[in-house]
């Protein structure tokens, strides 16, 4: 990436790359993420979330361990090697899932900072992690797409109260713990605004573990669909949990350190 | 307005008001919608629909009757003539209401034709009625703004079912019955498309009956309030319902056929 790309990421928090995948490699992944949603067994997993009202399927984790097509992307080097340069050393997966947000009944995200999550509940030490997201539907302003807030990956949020045990499973289907009061967010709002980031499909955003972000809810007809990958410093590996009982499942929090891209997945150019 | 405005209206169903209150007024109706919003006996009253979850107050209907304020603006000649124009008759309030839309916890309403629940449930014979909504606050694409299928009110579709008993005590929290199914929203979002009308506080945008629209929830910490007013031509006042056991209230569909502005509420200018 470029000198102003990563100057945009510094200033920002946040880069967009406009294509990312195409063609065959989009219509794989489609085809698996419709074919996963449409899984009995899947949903019944403890790794997927379910809407709280309609039981559509709003998550899947760990998708990176659990599924080859998804396995690929994850350690194609188009994306490891983008990590590694934002975040100057080799990167392992922390979280990996796919977020459906399908239309009409799609819930909203409340706004958050993952660090914060990240750092209280999985151990790890500094905001030097850093997601993808990678757009399987195209993102209108109208279908919930990500907002940022521009700059506030800067500054620190750590929310009140302790974090309740098996947290998780609650945050997973709404934010509620590790949601900045609304005080705390307006401030913020007035002094960062607010981006919306829309996008075709086969596009992706990179952003800070420490962006603020959020999203709307989704009563049209299209669906916002993404895979969204985590990627942690190998020198900031994590480690018992800074603010809760006991850390998270495996599942949304991986102690597996190896690089990404180290085991023969970097499939195109190794 | 001018045939441009006109030829706009007839081909979308909506046109745009850009600035219609300003200054002092604008600032006056947003003190007043504050004011209310705190009384606790407004909040009390039937009149009043609050949020699910977080009780917040959602709307207020019936304001052109209760609140001088809002009486005003109603009988405005800005206004009510622009809908004389529209529907080429005098015109009178077939309904009214303040719909706040709080930042964070604002929740969506789903696809409908407002025609579709008048003439069923309110026995309005003719979707031949005109609803302002002028914006309190300003409308980005972030804050669930109104969203509108441009065409769409040509098409008139009627939903399936019956209309249950006092529907009204649920629709007006949640859309249900009224709502069109999956397959019929995805037809009309393929072939209409989906405008969002964003806009500064103090604009307005006046849509047709039979528009399809709807808007998204609000996570932002930026309330989106607007006062929303339905103009009905008198030559198209309503009877028994066409698809309800009985009308709904007087709140929500008024049986006060009397001329808009007709009253010395017409005050800038008569």
């Amino acid at each position: 990436m470029d000198a102003r790309t990563l100057a945009h990421f510094e200033e920002k928090g946040y880069l967009s790359i406009e294509q990312l995948i195409t063609g065959d490699e989009l219509a794989e992944l489609r085809a698996e993420l419709k074919r996963l949603s449409e899984d009995s067994e899947v949903k019944a997993d403890e790794r997927t979330v379910v809407e709280a009202e309609s039981e559509e399927v709003r998550s899947i984790f760990d998708i990176h361990r659990t599924n080859e097509v998804l396995k690929k992307i994850a350690n194609d080097p188009r994306v490891v090697e983008r990590a590694e340069q934002l975040l100057g050393s080799r990167v392992y997966i922390h979280q990996s899932r796919i977020n459906y947000k399908p239309g009409f009944v799609g819930k909203e995200f409340s706004w958050h900072s993952d660090f914060e999550t990240w750092h209280a509940e999985d151990g790890m030490p500094e905001p030097r992690a850093v997601s993808i997201s990678i757009s399987l539907t195209d993102n209108y302003s109208f279908n919930g797409p990500l907002m940022i807030m521009p700059g506030s990956h800067r500054k620190f949020v750590s929310c009140v109260g302790g974090t309740p045990q098996e947290n998780y499973k609650q945050s997973l289907v709404m934010q509620g713990a590790g949601t900045p009061d609304p005080q705390t967010l307006t401030d913020f709002a007035d002094e960062y605004g607010i981006d919306v980031l829309e996008g075709k499909a086969g596009g992706a955003v990179m952003f800070d573990s420490n962006c603020m972000h959020a999203s709307n809810g989704n009563v049209t007809p299209f669906a916002r669909s993404n895979v969204f990958i985590v990627y942690n410093s190998v020198d900031n590996v994590c480690g018992e949990p800074f603010a809760a009982p006991e850390p998270r499942p495996e599942f949304v929090g991986s102690t597996d350190f190896t690089p990404a891209g180290s085991r023969g997945d970097r499939h195109l150019q190794d």
